[in-house]
Formats: structure tokens, sequence, C-alpha cells
């Protein structure tokens, strides 16, 4: 297997590999021109780049999207339009589920809290932020200059640009990027297709390949009452990504770890995958178990459960690839071989030294972590009314404090959301919460011991079971008005309620902050730790390779390519065909359901189009909505998923079977045309501009196609 | 809550309770009159006993029943009698699935294999047994002396009477019993409803209340090719079981455990369930998500996953149960009290120390019992693949050695159900072997560890995945010619042929060859421990109690009760209403389905048959089947299942939330007077014989009724 850390080039060394790996998530200033040179003789120009950084979009809402045409239209993933489409949707209407098209610009839906970025420009201030810190500055006096002069730039920019401006922390401190974005908060809905086939499969297929996923939304952005004029946009691709082709991911990766030194990496693989996957399962058939008693059961946990099945395969995904020997071989070669250029240099004994911290704080990490899960973490108590009753106890006790000595969700910033999640009257099922409560007790007293005094006192001489039908039957916390009435009271109040649930968060409470001090304290250690070793490996190595993802636009490359499952080929495209197959196999039972109009269309679609394919794109959460395009800049497909192997890419860039998911351009216009009848949609995908009022098909009398980005 | 403890006298001084429980699985020549006539005000009279003895029967099969007609009819449930259904059935005529009903004797269907016992007589040979054994004799020579005089007083009353003769070992050898039984096999299928009606609501209703299943199942039983006339039956009740009323269980509960040390139930709590449970609900979860993918998946793993999930539920059950610290308290009093009773006196050292042998077994069995899973008990290799190779590998080995010096599988007694099994050629899936191979190697290097020399030894620097891929790729022990080969060639063509597989089993073989030993050494020394306390407690108490269950008849005793579940009452019986509501409430969906002509039939119905029941009885595996009779000693419902609670009572008796649960007797006749129209068997039940030919409506032309018992 191949695998990549960074630094790319060192690691390709130790290795001893020929070609260079499609690794990297890099910088828009500082692309990968001689890697994708040297290995596709392909030359990203300068005007390539920088059409596609301004036709590439931020949702603020989490993903990643792109301008599909000259008139504002954006393209992103139906999952990251999910939460405007439930906004705009109403009782009557479920826009959500069933989908939406606006057959002209006055059925365009304005989406709720809805903020869109464009890049417009890069610039360095690392030396403009530096030299607010001087030497000899303590690391707290550091930290308060440092956010001063940030704030100061970003101030200074906004005012001289107009552009919102951020400057961004990459390298974990080694440079520091002022980002200038063009902003559009009027953001209106014009298509979704049903959420039955933007999620094919359901959770059965999530995180797998093949696929069959319709899964994109489309937005219309507006200045000024008018959609917007936008000067790039990506021309759609006449027959969209094909196998084997390179192409390029522009995207908004939210967060990867890859600087995490293989004591990190030993400490996940051994302690924090394991528990977390035996409390994930442990819940999931605990869920599963009691939906499947009644229909309102089901109904009462499916949120909680799909939450749960999502996170158990992005884990059990992830830790697979921790027991990859490869990776964790490679990592500890390269950083073998870092602390061996680090070893013997003054300057460097702090960053050396951090390797042994880390090392040292996961060990103790490991000493507490588990009584920190079960108490501060709320695993061995877990039922909505705990969580509210541990909210009234603690804000009767922090709030009196100055602000700067609470609890982080106590401080005057939080108030008001600490007080909406308070105060919200959102149903709490009583038989669930004895469900959930009996069973996380009983997972207290299995992992701490029934004879911990800790678990005696919280049992009260009582089974779990019949200790959490007393507790659940006796609290009053999920009466609002009882939660503001204590609230307002204050600690006086809440003591003086005597309320058992709460009574049961005071009794563990003294160790829960002691654990979550302890926990704090080693987490700051820890990124202090990692600070140092930055601030070594960028002093070495300088911008020769990409920083940790930071949710700003990065831009990955590869090519579209199957892989091998247990010894089977994978092929790289799937097709509309498949879909049908797929349905059929699974005899169209949920979710392998389909739309009516998917079955009524069907003899009218061409089933040879492709509809999904996978890539070897080094991509992330965040990038969920990116545009895939091909050498001319063309748009040739859009990411919504990775694989399961993919999963490791939060540590480690890997391509032997990690791979990047896309639904396909012609399997998007395919649906557009003859599912949806979505012809001025389809038509201003391929004519880059929307239908003039009066004339006739779209594209017919508009004006020369406007210029294509060369490289 | 109220437990009790053995001895029940003392447990119930111990918690100084008013009322004995409804405890107890009592010997037919130790019945509880006294315990009945205290609580109840009924007298247990000897014709009362006699009658019900002679009309229970046991099923070789490992179940229950009665006859219920003097034509030799007997009723038991359908999962009793599943095994014979299954093995009548054919590719046309699925009888397990769709039901049965002979409408005339020639059409009922002769099973196989099927052996039915009737107790005739219990005589106490204790003393015969005990005199083979002068003092002195060492424990081997002790045992097999016993062996020969129980073989020699079973040959010689099986010679004087005809009668299967068994010499029972009761109270872990406090006593022997002679049970003589009247023996059937030809027994001959006559009614069974649709599985789905039986097992209503599959999984997510096992184990659980209100219930609504017909788990009947009616055979006859014959001799030289007639129906025999038994001289005892049950009279079939008018009304049935009714709330509160007192009701007695005649039946075959098969192993209890309820003489465990209090050590024994913490290392069960603290180690064996937690251990168990966290291995089932990881599988569960795997073979869940896998089976999901496609229905061929669901279709390869079905079986499996429903008996995990069965087990889960029963341990999560009895787990729950021995966190209960009212259960665990009167143990502990009740152990310390008779450890009390034996102090100090010469006599009962033996018994005195056995306790600390039995903790100090329990300590060390922490001490290895993960690893003796993990690589003896195959825990971190599953997959059929590994199995055969393992089997190949030690038949290699094994064979050659001494018949007593081999594994206890290997033995020449064995020799052909090994080779059934070896060269079986049932289908193995291929990707199903790479899923739960892959897992488990997974599970291994969790739990023992990733640099464990043995798991890194196992995985080959390769990781779980890629290498459960490999091996099932490259053993070629799927192929049953290949197994025939090396099995013929032993161990050196097993080695010649370095199968992967084979060579991965040889690997740990040593290891897990000693973690055997030990646990066989550990339990050996366990056993003779609880010999040591059962002989002293024998002593002490005599037969003042009831033993552990042996698979013999026992009887039971408890009212009809409903109970509280979080808080709410749960009621003693449901109705054929509650059936179609729990159907309509599930919108029919599987398993809530219910079979056509439950369906038609509906309108036709008195909806408020009682059709399930709970009681106080004291029940557990083996019981499945047994006739609930009332004081008239007729039959008023048959048992079938316990509720979750019920699960503890493999360790202690309970009656706050334990229940048994019953087919109401009128639910029966309704079913199948209204929905099966079988008037014939319906009939034979309430006039207590086979309509006889040309006599018109059964029972028309019958004679007197039989004479009913009187108690």
């Amino acid at each position: 297997m191949k695998y990549r850390i960074l630094p790319a080039a060192l690691a390709a060394l130790v290795l001893g590999s020929s070609a260079p790996a499609d690794e990297g998530m890099w910088l828009y200033n500082n692309p990968p021109r001689e890697q994708i040179r040297a290995k596709y003789g392909f030359e990203i120009t300068d005007t390539w780049l920088d059409h596609l950084m301004r036709s590439s979009v931020r949702f603020n809402s989490g993903g990643s999207g792109s301008f599909v045409s000259e008139d504002g239209l954006v393209i992103s993933n139906h999952h990251v339009g999910a939460d405007a489409l439930q906004k705009v949707s109403t009782e009557k209407k479920n826009l959500l589920r069933d989908g939406f098209h606006a057959r002209k610009a006055a059925e365009e839906i304005p989406c709720v809290d809805l903020e869109l970025n464009v890049l417009q420009s890069i610039e360095d201030v690392t030396a403009k932020v530096n030299a607010a810190v001087p030497a000899g500055t303590s690391p707290e006096d550091a930290f308060k200059a440092r956010r001063s002069a940030t704030a100061a730039i970003e101030k200074e920019s906004l005012a001289a640009t107009g552009f919102r401006s951020d400057v961004v922390t990459l390298y974990q401190g080694g440079a520091y990027h002022l980002y200038r974005f063009k902003k559009y908060t009027d953001v209106r809905l014009v298509f979704a297709p049903e959420q039955q086939i933007a999620f094919y499969g359901g959770d059965p297929d999530n995180f797998e390949y093949p696929r069959f996923d319709l899964d994109i939304c489309l937005f219309r952005v507006y200045e000024n009452g008018k959609p917007v004029k936008v000067p790039h946009h990506l021309v759609w691709s006449k027959n969209g990504a094909t196998a084997d082709e390179l192409t390029f991911v522009s995207g908004h990766p939210g967060r990867t770890d890859r600087l995490r030194t293989v004591a990190e990496l030993e400490y996940l693989r051994d302690v924090g995958y394991p528990y977390a996957l035996e409390y994930l399962k442990r819940r999931e058939v605990l869920l599963n178990a009691w939906s499947q008693r009644s229909e309102e059961n089901g109904r009462r946990s499916r949120d909680e459960l799909f939450g749960i099945q999502n996170s158990r395969k992005a884990r059990d995904g992830g830790h697979a690839g921790l027991y990859d020997p490869a990776l964790m071989d490679a990592k500890a070669r390269s950083e073998q071989a870092f602390r061996g250029r680090l070893s013997g240099r003054p300057e460097f004994a702090e960053a050396l030294a951090a390797y042994d911290t880390i090392a040292k704080i996961q060990k103790q990490l490991a000493g507490f972590a588990l009584r920190s899960r079960l108490l501060e973490g709320q695993h061995g108590f877990s039922c909505d009314s705990f969580g509210i009753a541990r909210t009234l106890l603690r804000a009767g006790d922090e709030l009196p404090k100055p602000n700067g000595d609470r609890l982080r969700e106590f401080g005057d910033a939080g108030k008001e959301s600490l007080e909406l999640e308070l105060f919200s009257d959102k149903p709490i099922h009583e038989d669930l919460e004895i469900l959930t409560l009996a069973d996380s007790l009983t997972f207290l007293a299995e992992k701490l011991g029934a004879s911990d005094p800790l678990v005696k006192s919280v049992l009260s001489n009582q089974s779990p079971r019949a200790r959490a039908v007393q507790l659940i039957a006796t609290t009053k916390v999920r009466d609002v008005a009882f939660r503001r009435k204590l609230h307002a009271g204050g600690a006086a109040a809440v003591r003086a309620a005597a309320d058992p649930m709460i009574e049961v968060a005071r009794l563990i409470d003294a160790e829960a902050r002691e654990l979550r001090r302890q926990s704090e304290t080693a987490e700051e250690t820890r990124k202090q730790a990692h600070a140092a070793i930055a601030r070594a490996r960028f002093t070495l190595e300088g911008a020769s390779s990409y920083p940790d993802a930071t949710f700003t636009l990065r831009l990955s490359y590869g090519t579209v390519k199957g892989y091998e499952e247990s010894g089977k080929a994978v092929p790289p495209l799937t097709t509309l065909a498949g879909l049908y197959q797929r349905a059929e196999g699974q005899h169209f039972k949920p979710p392998f359901d389909l739309p009516d109009r998917w079955i009524k269309k069907r003899r009218a679609l061409d089933l040879s189009t492709p509809f999904n394919f996978v890539g070897t794109h080094d991509i992330i959460g965040g990038n969920s909505g990116s545009p895939v395009v091909n050498k001319a800049g063309e748009f040739v497909g859009i990411i919504f998923d990775g694989n399961l192997p993919s999963l490791v890419l939060d540590f480690a860039y890997e391509e032997v079977v990690a791979r990047s998911l896309s639904v396909h351009s012609s399997g998007i216009l395919e649906s557009l045309r003859k599912v949806y009848g979505a012809k001025d949609v389809a038509d201003e995908l391929t004519t880059g501009r929307r239908a003039r009022p009066g004339c006739g098909p779209a594209g017919r009398c508009a004006g020369p196609a406007p210029p294509r980005p060369r490289s």
C-alpha cells in the first residue's frame, strides 16, 4: 500500500515509491504545480487557477459549491442544502422529502440564514502578525497580541475592500494568511430532487460504493433583489468525467489531523476508537431493538439511531485504517526521520521534547478518559433529563462567578443559546428516557464496577433499571416552567427543589468537573506541543507542502479510478441502469425504493448515462458539494461522499482503496431533463446562462459563449 | 423486591417476608404440600399428583407436553415441534411455515427421531448407589463404582418393568432417584398453525409481554400402528386460566444454577456477561448492517443474526437481574448464614473451604478467560473456514493418540459426528467469511493489543481486513475433497498442504490448547467444590427443598398475575382483540404481519377471548410446552416463554417482575374452531376423545366422561 505522510517528498523518499501520490489539500497561493507537471504533464496556469477560485463557493452551513452559470446559479449537494430545504418547508410542503423546482424566477424561494462566500484573494500576513509579538513575550500575552493584530488586519481590509476578511492560521501557527471573500446573503432555492434519490440506499449504502445518488441542490445568488451577474462560472463539460482522467476538486475541507504523532494514532487505535465503537454499537443495538417494537418507538428514535449508525460506520472505517501497518509504519518512519533532523539543534529542543510530551499526555488520557466519558461526557447518564438537570445545577453555581471564571458554556456570550436550549419545549419521551438511562447506568456499573463508591451512591441500592424508572418518574426537569423557576432562583432554588435527577448530577459534579479540568489541561498542553513541532517543521520546510485543512479553499487532484475490494474489481463509474438494478435487487424496499417519477420515467432515460464515480482526490468533510473539474476547467462532477476506506484521510492520505465519491455531470443533466422535466435548469447549465424572457428556447438568442479559461 | 434463595425457609427468615414465594421446581416424590396448604389452603393429594404426572410428557428434542385426550393426543409448543415440522417438510410443502392439519387419522404424519417419555414412578435408590462406594474410596474409583451401580440398577429395572429406567443425580450427588418412563417412538403430527402466528412478533417481541402467540403443536402417540389409549390425560378447562388463580406447571426444566456462590455471580455480573454482551452486540451490528445491504446478504446471515439477537436479549435480561441488589444481598446473606452453620464442624471443613476455592477459581478465570475466548473459543477467528482448518489440524495430531488421551471431540465415540461435520457440503459464503473474519481479527487486535506477538504473527504485517481477504481467498478448506484428502493423510498431509488458514490455526494451537487445559482444570475443580457444598447442604437439610433442574419432571406453582414495568401496570391476560391491535399498530409489517386466514376470519372470532397470560411459576428452558393446570387438574394453558426479567431464574427465583408466559386454553380453542376450522381437534380437546368414525359430531355418541382427578 502506498500511504503518503507529510512531507510528501520525504515520505516518497522513505517509501522509495516511483510516482508521487495524488495527495494534498493545496493552498490556492501555493498550488502543486510541480507535482502535477511531473506526474501528469499538465501545467496549472494562474488564469486557470484564478478562474477556478472565483467559481468556487463556500456555504456557511458547512459545505462547498460552485457557480455554474453567469446568472449566479450555484450547485451543491442535497445534503448541504438540507438545512435550507428544511427551513423553507411547511407542514403541507415538505421540500426536503419531496424536492422542489422553481419554473420561473418568481418561484425561487429565499433561504433563511444562508451565507455564501467566494474567495477573491489571499495575502500572506505572517510577518505582520508575528511583528506584533516581540521575542520573549509570555504565551498568554502572545496569544492576546496576535489576536489583536489579526483583528486589526481584518478590520483594515474590510474597510479598504468591502470584502469579508478573515486571517486564517495555517501550519498550526507557522503562517497567517488573509482571505478576502465576496459575501452573498440573498440565496434562493432553484431545484432539489427528492431526498430518497439524493440519499438513495440510506444508511446501508452510506459510505459505500457502487452508489447511485443524485445528491445535488441548485441555488441562485441575488443582490439587490436581482440575480447576480458573476464574472466567473464553470462551463458544463459535454461528456463529464471519464475513467483514468486527471481531475481537480476545488472546495473547503473542514479539518484534518495529519500531523498527529504515532503516539496519538496508537492511542486512537488502541483506546479511543475501541471505546467509542463499543459505546456506539451498544447504543445502536439498544435503539434498534427498541425501535422495532413499534412504529412510534421507531419514529421517536429514528434521528438518534441514524446519527449513531453514521458515526459507527465512519469510525469503523477510520479504525480499520489505523490498523493498516503500511499507514502506521510510514507514519513511524516519517516521524523518526523528522525527529532526526531536529536532534542536536538547540533551536528545535522544544519541538523534540514535544513528542515526548504528547506521548506522556496520551498515557495520562488512557488513565482517566473512561471515567471522564462516563461522568463528564454523560455516557453513564444518557438521557435528556440528566442533561437538563446538570445545566440547571451548574448554571446556579456558575452564573454568579465573574464571566472569565465560568465554565465555557456559561459565559456571557453563550447566554442566549444556553437559555434557548434550557427552555426548549421539544418533546422528551419518558419511555425512551428510561430505556437510555437504564442502559447507561448499567454501562456505568459495568465499566467502573458495581462496588465503586460513586456507582453505589448513584444507584442508591437499586438495580440500574429500577433506579432509572424512579429517577425519570420523580424528576420535574421535563417541565419547562419548573426549569424557568429554578433557573431564575439560582443555586439556592436549585438546592431547595431537591429534585432527584439534579441531586444525582450534584453527586457526581465534583469529580466530573475535576475530570473536565484534567482533560482541558491535557488538551491545551497537547496543542502547545503540536504548535512547537509545527513551528520547527515550518522553519525547516516552509510552505513546501500543504497545511492541515481549515475550511478554507483548497485544490486537490486525482484520477477517476476504481479499486479492489475483497479481491474483486470495483469499477470507476456507475450508470443509471445500475440504479434500477439495485432497486430491483432489493425489491424496491426502503431505503431502496425509488420516487414515483423515477419509476415512471425509466423508459425515457438513456440508462447507459454515467451516474456516480470515484476518484483518488484528497478530500474530507466540508468538501461536500465541491466541483470536480477537468483540465479544461469544465464541470465534470460534484463530490458528495467518500467510501469507507477514505475515512482514514483524517490522519493520512491513501490512494489504493480510499476514494472520493461524485455525482457525474451527465447523470445530473439526464435526470434534470428526462425525470424532472427541468429543461430550464438543464439548459442554463449547458449554455451557462439563464433563458431570457421572450427569448424562446434558452440560449438560442444568447450572445457569444463566455471565454473559457485556458491552461 | 422478594427474592427467594435456597433454602427457601432460611431465605424467608433472612428477608423477614410474610408469605412464602411461589418458588420451586419440586420433585414429584417431594411436592410442596405444606407451602401450598399454608399459602393457598389447597391440598395436593396423591391421586391428583399421580394423574398430573402420568398426563405429563417429555420430548426428547428438549421440551415438555401433555396428553389431552384418551386417544393419545399430545399438546406442546410449536417451537418444540419445530424440529419435527422441519423434518417432515418438503420443498413443496413447508409445514413449519404454513402449518398443518390432519383432517383424518390417515393424514397424520409420522415424525422422524421423536421420542416421548411419560414418567411412571420414582424410586429413591440413594442407599443402593452409595452402598457401592465404601468409605475411603478414591474419587476416581468412587466415580466408577457409582457408575457401575447405577448401570446395574437401570438394567435390572428395565428387565423387570420394560420401562426406560434412568438413575438421576439430584442435589449435586446428595440423592439418586430411579425414574421409570413409558417410552413412545411412533409420534404423528396432527396440527400446527403457521409459524408466523406461533411466533408472532418475532425477535422484537421475543421475551417480551404483552404477547399474542399461538405457540402450539399437536401430536398423536401410536403403538402398533394404532393411536394409544392412555389411562391419564388432562381434561380441558371450560374457562381456562383467570386472573389471580392458583395454577400449576408440570414440566421438565432443563438446568438451573441456583447454588452458584456470590463469587460466581459477581464474576458473571462483572466479567462473564459484559464480555459476552460486548461480543454479541458487536456481531449483531456487523451482521445487521451487512444484511441490510442486500436481500441475499439478509438471507445468508438470517439464522446467525436471529440466534445472536436471541442470545443478546436473554443475556441482557439475566445481566439486569444480577445487578439487582435485592437478589445479590439475599444471596450474600443466605450464603453467609449457611457458612456460619458449617463453621467449626470438622465434617464440613471441606465444604467451607470450597467457597474459597470457588472464589479463587473465579479470580483465575478473570485472568485468562479473555484470551481463552479469543484463541480457543475462536472469537478472534470467527468464520467457518477457520473452524474447519482447526479440526483438520487437530484431527491430524489427535487421532494417532490412544483414545483416552485425545481431546474430547476426537474420541472414538464422536468419530461419526466429527466426520459428518467435517465433510458437510453446506454452503459457505466467501463474502460473509471475509466479513466475520476481518471483524474478529480486529477484535483480537483490539483486545490483546496490536503489539501482542501472537497478534502480529497472525496478522503477518497486514491490516485485519487485508489479512482476512488473503486468508479466505487462498485457503482450500472450503473444498470438501481437499478436506477428505487431508483427513485421510493425517498430520503429515496436513503439514505438507501448507494451507494458509491451517497454518494460522497451527500458529495459535499451542497457546489455545494450554488455555483449554486451564479452563477445563478450573471447571473440574469448581465442580468438585460445588459437590462438597452440596453434600454438606444435603446432610443439614435433606430433601426439605427442591434440587436444581435436571430435565426431569417437576411441579411448579404460582398465580396468574400481572406486574409493573416502568411504573405502569402490565395486565395478566391478553385477548385476541389485542393481537389485531398490535398488528394494526405496526401496519401489518413483518414480523407483525398476520397469516391470511387470520385476516379473513377476524369477524368470526370472539375477540374478547383470552389469548396469552403471565404467572409467577418458577420455570426455565425445557418447560416449553408444559401444561398449566388449575386446582381441579384441568388444562388451562400451556407455557411457551418467560419475560425478560424471568431470565434471572437461572440463578434465583423472583416474583415481583419475572413471569412465565402461556397460551390460554380458550384462545387455543377459539383459534382451532374459527380460524382453522379444526372442529375435529377442538372437539377432541373438549370431549377428551377422538370422534369415532360414523359417530356424527365428535363426542355425541361418546360414553361417559373420563373420571376427573379430585384434590
